[in-house]
């Protein structure tokens, strides 16, 4: 029962909460869980499809604009709406808010890839039928968004009539009672042309300003197919049909979606001929096909929690939606909310390096590929964005982007994010690491390296014989432009030793006029590096006066009053010791370095002074807890992560599931529970297993092998499932692996 | 022929310029040096007439708004407008752009308060005609625009059509080449009325938002009166007269303005009696009255320069835009641009206290007073205003305003400036010091001092037995959101120090709750006041990082890139040590209080790294350098004073003259050569001449009495001019002085 997220009743006030869980998607597409029928009036729906990176792009208003701020924003485009069909049976219009509900279930299947609801409903006169309605968003042909219904008379209807819409008049979602969503900016689509021929319902559009296209191509397939009725008004197109209900009634819509992005100036001619290619794929043959690309996938991503059904329904649902989100093509990345809903406008942050890219990395290297690749294509405007800010060199990648220009219009919280550009160079160096893909970094991680590790020269200066670097924000946004963040200082020193590192193995091959006196520059900045310290704490401070300031009296303030950055002037915030995220000891995660003391001083000092107001907090709380023992810390913050969207617990999961969270509970489970680390010389692992569970187990896969492991109450299982022998750390010790025997070892 | 300011031709380069250098305002209405007539097709002018704190209100538009952002912006409103007069000469309209100017003059008189016209012109068809054009606004009535025509036939001119208009339908400055200027937020007033009746013509206008009104009621006076056609159109009514020239023509126009912060419901009805009142006066009555203003305000304001006319000229033009600017009543303040063009959207700032309340202190304390009067009636605006911040009690002016509502949309350079409060606070001690009123202190300052007092207790916090303030921005706005800037905490301290001596004298009068026990804390704050000073360079920091951070090479930035704001990111900005005016010698200027090795090493440093961006950092440096015995550097500094908009040397004198700088004059002269302090022992002079000058002499009120001081080549004089015998300061000695005796002392 753990490959399925379901619900048996209609609750109303979770009705958009289940939009963003019940979301299907494939990187390409998304289409959020609305029901095809529509809603009872005057209830809200979000009803969305998007497209990866497929956005427009209007102007920033500022009250008082400085030079470098960026004048354009980009949002993610509520495309042309494919769900609808409607129902009439014998005259009655199906909807779950009229007549009665007998039956209901709703299930999203993360084995099989497709969601369904199989319903059965009596209407107001009294006719009564069953509904088993699918669909799916293709993994293989990944333009296609199929719906398949099968209607069942119950009693005696005779004849139900069904109208699918194809509709182009669409905006983006608008809460008329949030004067904050300008409707100006809502509606940025034109419809270019909607017609209907050759039983085709063809809806083409073009954004108001970013001139892209998007192309809705779609058919209706009924088992006895009769040309329909069509109908074209105010960019829509609607097809009737007519069909009698003595026996059931199966149908299968199909919609091809193409873009200006991925098909060029083809997306209508495009459209049509993918449509023509899947025309003689039943519903059926398009479900194996998905079960063959997820099977596939859970082979390697998969992790099995025994003990807590809960849980692994939390972890399976959160890598589901992982692999849902992800772009797979050379335009698009992963948004912070993914395909699941309009929150942050669809913009990819550093959440996709930190907290998404290494679940793919250790699982699916080839979609982590994908990741870097696109990234890299963002490069040239990292450049630009460098220049812009003032800088002569280097690269400094924006904050918040789709197709690679800063979109952030608040500079301490966005722009002033330089550790950005280490989080990306990060990604890179954990790939080498884990892939040893020495080409690749020849080719794409060098000029990545080397760009990122100028902007670190010319950001920060020696001063006194130390690297400083001033006016940055870290991670925690509850303290903005602050010198020497620990954070952004470590993550630098890390960039610029790998950028000496990437050099001293390939040279300038990278063709970026790189020295051997600029990479002495780098190492003496990163040898020198500045990282603040306490000594009375015996702890790294997140800046130079963060320790300095008052504590926040968290105990005292009232829980209305969370998260404190809706309720409070961020000058008030930035005067206190009070952390929105983790910040310190992230970098203690990510880069390892510090002796467990101070690590462990750290995580008990900064866990008292942070909300967690952050999604992104829980999961680097929970893994730190892992390594230092803390085990009911680790158990409880996991918990938080892995249920954060089915939980709905921070109260906007409407808006879109908030994805870098997902890919922190896989990171909580291998880095945390299991203590994965990957170093140079090689990985290792220190696991515990929470005393709630009787038994954890993945996979990873690293330098060509797989890797099972297996913990259970007091022991683990190492399995070389494939690739070279290798030796690994067990805690302090070595344990050798060859192929397919199990090692087990105590923990 | 330094009491005017005179051009002898058109240069159409500097017409926009001379807009605003020939202003004429009274401190309620300002009027741009507009010509009457107009321009030539396709020309450009600023054409305004402002009331000082008539505004309306638009919505700030935020890319990220976060809590306690304001939402609602002011903005000064360009109203009613009575300039226009045109000229038909049989039948040829009047122009300076057409025909032929044989001999031009226009004059701004410092002593006698209007502006004049002389022009004789040719028209295309060779008519000759002398026109002598003057105009005032007066300090008497001050609701009273009034302009008054002389027309001369010099050849055969028969007949002269005179189009006077009274235009409702008027927008503020749009400029077409910069879009940046929204021109939905250009048009502001709706013209709720618009008639000729009586001889009358009658325009009032109403704001789209804040519901102010303005009406303008005006009439024309010829010597021969006879009835003129009136028309009425789009808010505009248009009075034509028709005389021959035989004899040279004469008329006066005289305009009321009535406002509802003024007249309340009555704007109309007033402006009819007004109009009513001034019937009677003939334009040289009026002229009389402004005489008699004027000689009363220059005989405490004065200020005479021997040996240098053009810095004469400057000292005068600008004290005489002082007293054109500041507000008389208790709505209004003096904006940054005065009365005289739209920049700053006629907002208050630190401007006021710092740089144009001295002024007025030391030769008008009645307009001083007022001045405190108004800034008192924003204290609950400014309580509030700390509430929505975060502060749980205090008083936080806001950095930008008119009615008292935060207008700044951009923090760390606005509500950051958390000094504007101390700086408030300033102006009540000075006021106290200069006039010893102690009922003044009880009723008002005290409430003044506790409140903002309360804003520091608030704001900083005591760490390791000093009192640090975390996280605002000192003058020097190219280094934002900083820890313990030294201006800041300095003028803080002052702010408590005498907190506590206002609870001493007046215990909690102001029935503000204070206690023995809260004045307790504030002495220790005070006490306790961490002020950075770095040992090895042996000056006060900036603020506690400022003299880590990287130096700018201001040498090899090239000049196009000045002012820096508008050519580098902010947060470039703030990684440099480079200032845009001086912030750490105010705050010595302002206090006094350091050793002056330290003071002199501190001007050292800091004029290396300031680039004098701002107007306001001139005159600081000219008074620091007169008080260390940097002579050429304090003349030339004074110089960039005096006639910076005279000589337009910051580019922008077009939107308005730059107030404060205009104070920073009269403060050069008096605290700089002159060496004025004002503690609370007394008064004491430092003085010294400018080598170029023969002579300087000036006179200041203190304590009920007059005092003018002569410099001359070696010499001072001072003179009790009236009050009681007091002793004085002279360098470190005592001088006696009774009344109506001078006494010479060497310099």
């Amino acid at each position: 029962m753990t490959w399925k997220l379901t619900r048996t009743a209609i609750n109303n006030e979770e009705l958009l909460t289940n939009e963003s869980l019940f979301a299907i998607g494939n990187g390409y597409i998304g289409v959020r869980g609305n029901f095809e029928e529509g809603y009872g009036e005057g209830m809200t729906s979000i009803r969305g499809t998007y497209i990866n990176a497929f956005h427009d792009e209007t102007g920033i208003e500022y009250g008082e604009k400085l030079h470098g701020f960026p004048e354009t924003q980009q949002k993610l485009l509520n495309v042309i709406d494919a769900q609808t069909v409607e129902l009439y049976l014998d005259g009655e219009r199906f909807s779950l808010f009229d007549g009665e509900v007998l039956n209901y279930e709703q299930s999203l299947h993360f084995d099989r890839g497709f969601s369904e609801r199989i319903v059965d409903w009596r209407s107001p006169k009294g006719k009564e039928v069953r509904l088993h309605i699918r669909r799916l968003t293709s993994f293989v042909t990944k333009e296609l968004f199929a719906i398949d219904y099968r209607i069942e008379a119950l009693n005696d209807v005779k004849e139900v009539k069904i109208i699918t819409t194809v509709n182009g008049d669409v905006t983006n979602f608008v809460d008329p009672n949030d004067p904050r969503v300008a409707s100006g900016h809502a509606k940025r689509l034109n419809v270019l042309d909607a017609k209907h021929e050759n039983c085709t319902s063809i809806v083409q559009n073009e954004t108001y300003e970013s001139g892209l296209k998007v192309a809705c191509t779609s058919t209706t397939q009924l088992a006895d197919q009769t040309e329909p009725e069509a109908e074209v008004a105010q960019g829509e197109v609607k097809e009737t049909y007519t069909a009698s209900l003595e026996s059931a009634v199966q149908f299968t819509k199909k919609s091809i979606y193409t873009d200006t992005l991925r098909h060029g100036d083809r997306t209508a001619e495009n459209g049509a001929e993918l449509l023509t290619e899947v025309s003689d794929q039943s519903f059926d043959d398009l479900l194996a096909e998905q079960k063959d690309y997820l099977d596939s996938f859970w082979s390697t991503t998969d992790i099995q929690i025994d003990g807590d059904s809960d849980l692994q329904e939390g972890i399976r649902f959160n890598l589901f939606h992982l692999l849902q989100s992800a772009g797979k093509d050379s335009v698009s990345n992963i948004a912070a909310k993914g395909l699941s809903g309009e929150g942050y406008e669809g913009h990819y942050f550093w959440d996709t390096e930190i907290y998404m890219f290494p679940v793919f990395l250790m699982s699916n290297p080839d979609l982590a590929k994908n990741l870097l690749l696109h990234r890299y294509s963002l490069l040239d405007a990292a450049k630009e964005r460098a220049r812009e800010v003032g800088h002569t060199k280097g690269a400094l990648f924006p904050w918040r982007t789709i197709t690679g220009t800063e979109c952030s219009a608040f500079f301490p919280a966005g722009t002033a994010q330089y550790h950005i550009s280490a989080d990306i160079a990060y990604s890179y160096i954990q790939y080498y690491l884990v892939t040893k893909d020495e080409a690749f970094l020849r080719e794409y991680g060098a000029e990545v390296l080397f760009e990122t590790a100028r902007l670190w020269l010319d950001t920060g200066h020696f001063y006194n014989g130390q690297f400083r670097i001033d006016d940055v924000t870290g991670p925690d946004e509850y303290t903005c432009i602050v010198n020497n963040n620990y954070y952004t200082n470590a993550m630098a020193k890390n960039n610029l030793v790998w950028a000496v590192k990437a050099y001293e193995l390939a040279g300038d091959a990278a063709g970026c006029g790189v020295t051997a006196g600029e990479a002495a520059e780098w190492a003496e900045a990163a040898e020198t590096m500045y990282l603040p310290y306490d000594e009375e704490l015996g702890i790294h401070a997140q800046d130079d006066t963060f320790l300095q300031k008052k504590v926040w009296d968290l105990e005292n303030t009232p829980k209305e009053k969370f998260p404190l950055l809706l309720n409070y002037h961020p000058l008030t915030l930035y005067r206190y010791q009070v952390c929105k995220q983790a910040d310190t000891i992230l970098a203690h995660f990510l880069l390892g370095e510090e002796d467990e003391d101070v690590v462990r001083r750290s995580y008990d000092y900064y866990e008292k002074v942070t909300t967690h107001d952050s999604s992104l907090s829980y999961c680097v709380f929970s893994i730190m807890a892992s390594k230092l023992g803390y085990d009911e810390k680790a158990y409880n913050y996991f918990n938080k992560t892995a249920r954060l969207d089915l939980d709905n617990t921070h109260g906007n999961t409407k808006d879109g599931l908030h994805m870098a969270n997902m890919g922190g509970t896989w990171l909580a489970i291998v880095y945390g529970f299991a203590g994965l680390r990957v170093k140079e010389s090689g990985i290792s692992f220190s696991p515990t297993l929470p005393e709630q569970w009787n038994r954890l187990a993945f996979s990873i896969q690293y330098q060509g092998r797989v890797i099972s492991v297996t913990l259970e109450k007091a022991r683990v299982t190492y399995t070389l499932k494939s690739g070279a022998a290798l030796t690994i750390k067990h805690g302090n010790n070595d344990v050798s692996l060859t192929e397919q025997e199990a090692v087990t070892e105590e923990i």
